[in-house]
C-alpha cells in the first residue's frame, strides 16, 4: 500500500487536487487565511488534498461519501460539511446519493445530526439551481 | 427522492439485509441483547438495516464508506467499527480501500481517530488471513 | 422488558406521541424535509416517536429529562435542544427543573456545554411570556 | 431559582449526597486519586455532589435519568456510565427504566452508542444478582 | 499536590481571578445568567476561576494555552472559544502563539476544527485593533 | 507569521522533532504501522511533527499542553493521551503541571474526561518510577 510520490510539489499536486473537486473553494481559503495563518492555508493544499485526496487507492467519488459522512456525523464543522457536499456533487455524486449517507448518519451519530446534515444540504442544493 | 416499500416486513427486509452484509453479525447482536433489551435487536435490524440499507439509492459498497469513516471519526465505537470494517470487506471493498478510508479521517477528526481506525483494521484484517 | 406493539401503525402511533409532546414541531418536520427528503420525516415520526417514545416502559416526563440532558451534553444539536426544552415543559417539567438538568450537564459535559444549554432554555422561556 | 445554601460544609454536604446515592463510591475515588490528586477528590465531591446533587430543585431520581442519558450519548466515560447505572438503580430507577433510558439515546447520539450503554447496563445489572 | 486554600471566600478569590483574566466577561456572566439561573454565575466564578485557575501549580498562561486548544479541539463552544483567546492575550500569550495553538489542533481534532477555530481567533483580534 | 521551512526534508525534520519529545515513540510507530498503512507513518512524521512541531512561534512545552488538554478533552484516544502525558515530561513539564492541566478539563469537558486523563497520568507516571 506504498504510494510512490512523482516529483511534481505537494503544494502544486494539493492545488491542482483541490481545483478537481471545488474551482472556488482554495482561493477562498487562500484568502481567508492570508492576514492570520497563511502557513495553514499551505499546509490544507499539501496534506488533505496534496498527500491524502491525491492519493490512487481510492476515487474522488468515494473519498467525497466519507467525508460527507464523517462531517454530518461530528456535527460541529456546518461550513466544512457544505463545501463538501459541493464537492460530492462536483465529483459525481447525484443530489439523492448525497441525501442517503447523509440519512445514514442517523444510525450512528443519531436524529439531530442527520437533520443539521440535511438542512445543510438543502441551502447547497438551493444555491445551484440549474440542475 | 421517496421510495416504496414492497410489503415484506421491515424486520424480515432488515435481517435479510444484514444477511448480506455480515451473515454472522445478527445472530450475535440477537443473542447479546436477549436478557437485557430484546426490542432493541429487532429495531437494530428494522431501522438501520430494514429502513436505511435496504433503499436502493445508494449501493451498499458507498454505504459502508460512509459507515467506516464516521465510526473512525467518531472515535468512541470500536466494536461498531471493526464489525463495519468486516462488513465493508464482504460487500467489495478491498483491505487497501478500507486503509485509504481510515487514514482520510486524520483530516477531519485528527490523527488519533485515523490511527485508532487504522488499528481496529488491522486487528479485522489478521483474523481473516484466508484473504 | 418486551413490549407488545398494537395493530395501530408506528407512523400513526408517532405522530400521536409527537403531537402529545409538541403540537406545532411535527408538520414544521414534514415541511423542512418536504423536498429534500420526505422519508425522513417518515422515519422520524416512526423510529424516535413511533417506536421509542411510545413504549410503556418510561413516563414521557422522564424521556425528555434524558433528552435535554444528552442534547445539551452532545452540544451540537442547538435547534433540536431548544425543541426539547419546549417539549419538556409541555409533558410538565418545570422551567426551574429544566434549568437544574442544563447546570447539571457541567459536572458530565463542561461549564461551556452547560452555559450554552441555559442560553438555549433562556430563548425558550422568551417565547413563552405568558407562563 | 436561587438555592440558600445550609452552613454545612459543601464538602460534608457533597460526601452526604454521594454516599445516599452510592455508598462504596466514594471511598474508592478518594483512594484512587490519593496519590495523583487529592485536591480533586475533594472538588468531585464538593461541586458535582455539594453543590449540584444536594439542590432542592430536581429529585435524585430525575437527576440520574439525566446523568445516565449523557453519558450514553457521549459515549466515552465507560466506568462512569457504569457507576450512575448503580447510582440510579440505588434512587428508584428500575432495571427497565435504565434500559429505556439507554435506547432513547439511539435516537439522539446513534445506534452504536445505545449498544455499548446497554452492554454497560448488562454488567452492572450481572453484578447485582440479588435483585 | 495538595493545595491549602486561604481564608478569602472561593466567591472572591474566582472573582479576582476572571477579573485578572478578563476583567469584563464577569459582568456579562452575572447579567446572561441573572433571569434564568444565578447560581449558576456563582458556580462558575467558585469552581473554575474559585477553585481551578487560582491553583498555584500553574501560571496563567499555561493555563489559556490549555483551555484554547481544549475549546478548539471541542468544537462546539465558539463563545467561550472566543472568550478564552481574549483572556490568552490578556495574561500575555501573542497572537502568533495563538495562531500556533489553535493549527496545532489540525493533527489532534481536524483541520475543520482548526479553520474554524483560526477564523474565530480571526474575529477576536479585528475587535482589539490597537494591538 | 510565514515560517520559512530549511531545506532539511519534512520527514527528516519530523523525524528530528519527535525523537527530542518522545525518543521511542517514533520506531513503535512505523513498525505498527509497517504492514498496513507505511505511509501513513511517513504522514505521522511530516505534517504533526515535521510541519507543526518544528514551527518556532511557539515552544516544546507549550505545544505539550495543549496536546495533553485537548486529548484529555476529546477523551477517545487513550494510548495518544499517554504518549503526550510522556513527550510532556520529556521536555520539561512536572508531573504536577501534567495533573493541573488535566484536572482544568473538569471545567471545560467534565469531569469524567479530567477523571480518564487523571488515571492514564497514573499509569504514566508508575511507568517512570525513578522520578
Amino acid at each position: 500500500m506504498t504510494h510512490e510520490r512523482s516529483d511534481e510539489t505537494r503544494l502544486a499536486r494539493g492545488k491542482r487536487a483541490l481545483a478537481e473537486i471545488d474551482g472556488a473553494a482554495g482561493d477562498k481559503v487562500i484568502e481567508a487565511l492570508a492576514d492570520i495563518a497563511p502557513d495553514f492555508a499551505r499546509y490544507l493544499f499539501e496534506f488533505p488534498f496534496g498527500d491524502i485526496y491525491s492519493r490512487p487507492g481510492l476515487d474522488l467519488r468515494s473519498r467525497e461519501i466519507a467525508t460527507i459522512a464523517a462531517l454530518t456525523a461530528l456535527g460541529n464543522a456546518a461550513p466544512q460539511l457544505k463545501g463538501h457536499i459541493e464537492a460530492g456533487l462536483n465529483v459525481g455524486l447525484t443530489r439523492e446519493e448525497v441525501v442517503e449517507i447523509i440519512m445514514q448518519m442517523a444510525v450512528y451519530a443519531g436524529f439531530p445530526a442527520a437533520l443539521n446534515g440535511l438542512f445543510a444540504a438543502k441551502e447547497v442544493f438551493a444555491e445551484r439551481p440549474g440542475e
